[in-house]
């Protein structure tokens, strides 16, 4: 290896590899660690959680936005929740990863450093990969997890009269983003930090699942458009409280952003994606785990599958990756 | 969604994805289906094995010289593989997509025709995926297996006066590369079609489990390349018989496009890559089942890794993605 390689394509791929792998965690749950063709993992309850996400440059992050501790982070835990929200917890995860010649060797230590940091407090291990050159960054992530005995909270089980539950941060992500794209990160560093590296409440997932969540999501492409997912898989219309009372904190703090952005903090809230909090619903006096909060009410499925404050929602509800 | 939509920026996510999905097995191991943020899978002997691969335009595959279906086939073939030289029955793959705008939509459908045609015969699922565009296509698998209470077999258990032994094609891929490239594709489009598609001998690695193998690995970057890793990995040297006697059949198959090219087919056979091969050692004694056959002994580990023929290898040994 030529000492103090500058970039990727001063390397060969062990060399690179041989950089990365000290800082991703193996997990307690790795039977057979990375080394051989495929990793090894126990699954105790006979069964295991898989989901993927895929992280591309310019399209899910930015270089001179994010560093790659940031993007690692992020990767891992978009993944992570989505495993939450399936009432598991998370075990392993495997990495195939796209890397430029021409990227800093420094970068992609980083992200291997955010994807060990989001990992190992929560024994994750990562327990597998590929590397490979091409003209784009981009991550794409496994996330594997165990449901420990419990029955798996799926999308479609909401029924009329269930409390819809929210946990986590609405709409930081969206004005972390907003604040960024103006150049106006000093405003409120806390929620461009929201956006560079999200704080999903992991362990709210198997707790809903224990309080007998009967659907859940995670929130990544915004509360409009997950709820809408939520109540489609379930046949029901969820009644959103209005935003402005179901999301007071979230709006008390986005307000001086929203204000500087000249935007309106309940878009934020009620559209912007990222922030991966969970949607749940549970049944009628069931006792919310916290950090979960009651913002709203499971309807018969009406005209409109989602309602804000008794009214269609008027804001535009979120994104799209491809052309609409 | 547009009539005939052509290409992938004609189209929202969710429409593509309505594309994808019924060209894509369901599994019989699967206990919760695409839909949610999560899979379940079953884990009958409570483990799996998992392992990650990632395709890239222009790195890995050409449009001009693959179809959608070929690309499909080959990214869910190699890791179908890599489960294989675990010992393990493949169960399950998930696959992250990075599609460019331009793409055209029947490309697509093309390679989620080519990932059902590997997977369904073997009763493996599509568990689950993400799709986002990008500037550049890229395919990345996560496959998952079921050791079904075997022992793994891993690359560092091969012992010295073990047999060397190896199923599945040498040299095909190389040389279907080498008439592709040269547009000579007609000489032999067995050869072609073993580069676009290849066939895995994916039964003879439970086979190889059940035989008492002692290591084992996916031969994808060589033989010669992935022969020196089971032996660092097992402290041992491999020493190789002579191609043209260990692979007489493959060496008769690539005479002709060698004389062609101009080109040694036993390069082909030592240097090779994506034959997807398995190479495995066993106990002296032990029989082989088909379709191995044995190819070398091993050695106490002396100042080669590998011998063939008796001799260092006088082949370079093969490629990386990387710079050197």
């Amino acid at each position: 290896m030529p000492r103090d390689p500058a970039v990727v394509s001063d390397l060969a791929e062990q060399d690179l590899l041989d950089l990365i792998l000290p800082h991703l965690p193996v997990g307690s749950g790795t039977l057979v660690p990375p080394g051989d063709d495929a990793a090894v993992v126990a699954a105790p309850d006979g069964r295991y959680v898989v989901t993927c996400d895929v992280l591309v440059e310019d399209v899910h992050f930015r270089r001179r936005w994010s560093s790659g501790q940031d993007v690692g982070r992020r990767a891992a835990m978009q993944n992570l929740a989505d495993v939450a929200a399936m009432g598991a917890r998370s075990v392993a995860l495997v990495v195939g990863l796209v890397v430029p010649g021409e990227t800093p060797v420094a970068w992609v230590e980083d992200l291997a450093r955010g994807l060990g940091d989001a990992c190992r407090p929560l024994d994750v291990g990562v327990v597998g990969g590929d590397l490979s050159s091409g003209p784009a960054l981009m991550v794409s992530v496994t996330a594997h997890g165990d449901l420990e005995g419990r029955v798996p909270v799926r999308r479609g089980g909401a029924r009329p009269g269930d409390v819809i539950a929210h946990a986590g941060r609405r709409g930081w992500s969206a004005a972390g983003l907003g604040l960024l794209t103006a150049g106006r990160e000093d405003t409120d560093p806390g929620l461009v930090a929201a956006y560079r590296s999200p704080e999903p409440v992991l362990a709210a997932g198997p707790a809903a699942a224990r309080a007998g969540a009967t659907a859940m999501l995670d929130v990544s492409d915004g509360l409009l458009v997950d709820a809408g997912r939520l109540a489609r898989a379930s046949g029901v219309t969820l009644a959103l409280d209005a935003p402005g009372d179901a999301f007071a904190d979230d709006v008390a703090r986005l307000a001086p952003a929203a204000a500087l952005l000249g935007a309106d903090p309940l878009d934020w809230v009620l559209a912007g994606g990222e922030d991966h909090g969970l949607l749940a619903t549970f049944p009628p006096g069931a006792v919310l785990p916290p950090p979960f909060r009651a913002v709203g009410v499971v309807r018969e499925r009406g005209t409109e599958a989602v309602l804000v404050a008794g009214a269609a929602p008027t804001v535009a509800p979120g994104w799209d990756h491809f052309g609409r």
